[in-house]
């Protein structure tokens, strides 16, 4: 079986937090909104069903941690959770923290409006807080 | 503890398949995308993290069928699934069959061209080959 290896335009669109027991955790470099991104490092995954169900069940479980995590970390009015994957096919599941009045609300985040850079103190604050709240240390 | 209670919206935007163990099943009013939906039938839920522990597994396990039902029934090139619900609170979550060309590609679906109204025996041809795949009876 080949090795799993991050789809290179999700490397290139967030900052690694960790990994989970079965996800590599990476944070959106999008300050419009706390927003982390689960990839099950297993290779060639396109699909929530290409999984075993145990992997299915552990994702599941793993999406719980990083909504709980996102919750405790920063202000929320409603979680999103989504496996789309039309543009990058290696499968990965956004966890989103949306609040009322953020440049996309209600909509969906995605196009919404262009990516905001993190100011990079903001963003080293943000990392740190997430990793204590997803128990995990930076790969 | 009060009845589930479908949302009107949700009920006005879809045709009811049936129910899973967990889950209504609705069929969204839109011949763009098969595009089912999922709502837990428990009171008041708004985020995943609003369900116990054994109701995840079992939305997690119903999303699964789901999407394989779609994928039975109509051609498709990727599935998305999302739980968003910035705008009807009610937990429910979207497994939408996709295809290369369909009026939203890559983009996701909401907002992205309106609902295109089902020719009504197609429609009832797409209900009954999902209520077979999913194993239901129309409720």
């Amino acid at each position: 079986m080949p090795d799993f290896t991050l789809h290179p335009q999700l490397a290139a669109d967030t900052v690694p937090l960790g990994d989970l027991k079965l996800c590599r955790v990476l944070l959106s470099n999008d300050a419009n909104y706390p927003w982390l991104i689960l990839v099950p490092r297993r290779p060639d995954i396109v699909e929530l069903l290409d999984l075993t169900a145990a992997d299915r069940a552990a994702l599941s479980a793993e999406i719980d941690t990083a909504a709980r995590a996102l919750k405790g970390t920063a202000p929320c009015d409603k979680l999103n959770v989504a496996a789309l994957g039309n543009m990058v096919p290696q499968l990965h599941v956004h966890v989103i923290a949306r609040r009322r009045g953020d440049p996309a609300w209600p909509k969906p985040v995605w196009g919404a409006v262009p990516a905001k850079a993190y100011d990079p103190a903001a963003r080293d604050g943000l990392v740190t807080a997430l990793q204590r709240a997803l128990d995990i240390k930076k790969t």
